[in-house]
């Protein structure tokens, strides 16, 4: 498994945001951060670009215990969700895999929590 | 160098957030999502934390730039800057280190951004 897994659903880019979140929130995920690519590289490249979100998920447990072991993952936190809508109503759905992107951490209690997050975020996948 | 670059800086916790979004500011970054995880701690699991922020860095270029490499790079972005006053006007300032932290993306168009990014960061840093 890579840095990411990543799923292609049909249907609205709204609609996958939607599910998305609603399947997080399953899971203990509240969305604390959205960023819309899309318009931000409207405003500041004035170029047009696919729908481009990056939602930013935190359980607040898991996140306050992987600040107790590690107090610096905060330039990890939260995990994202891409969303990102490659064709008209085909939209592909991208969870960092925080295995992975935080193996360069050298903390094998972070480790611990990684894998539960995982875990949770997999379950997200699954259900798209 | 490790998955983050940190420094102390003596201050108020206010000043520093002001200080490091003025200089990102110089380097092309704007400020993009900020996660005030104190209050998230209070709010969701009623516990007091110390100030903890989480600022998400992103220079609009380089991002559009990296997604064009790698599409699901977006589950890594924006760069994070993580102020947090570890004791009374003691802050201590870490930002992710881009060249680490994606080193699990196999992608050597990827590492060059990444490594104009992290000399970027490295300048906002040096200067606080």
């Amino acid at each position: 498994m890579g840095y990411n897994i990543s799923k292609k659903i049909d249907g609205s880019f709204d609609d996958a945001i939607k599910k998305v979140t609603e399947e997080l929130k399953k899971q203990g995920f509240g969305i604390i951060s959205e960023i819309d690519l899309r318009s931000k590289f409207k405003e500041k490249l004035n170029v047009d670009f696919r729908n481009y979100k990056i939602l930013g998920a935190c359980n607040p447990a898991l996140a306050y215990e992987a600040i107790q072991q590690e107090d610096k993952i905060g330039t990890m936190l939260p995990c994202n969700i891409l969303v990102q809508e490659k064709e008209p109503n085909k939209v592909e759905v991208s969870a960092i895999n925080p295995l992975e992107s935080m193996s360069a951490v050298n903390n094998i209690n972070l480790q611990t929590i990684a894998a539960e997050v995982s875990k949770k975020l997999n379950a997200v996948m699954d259900r798209l």
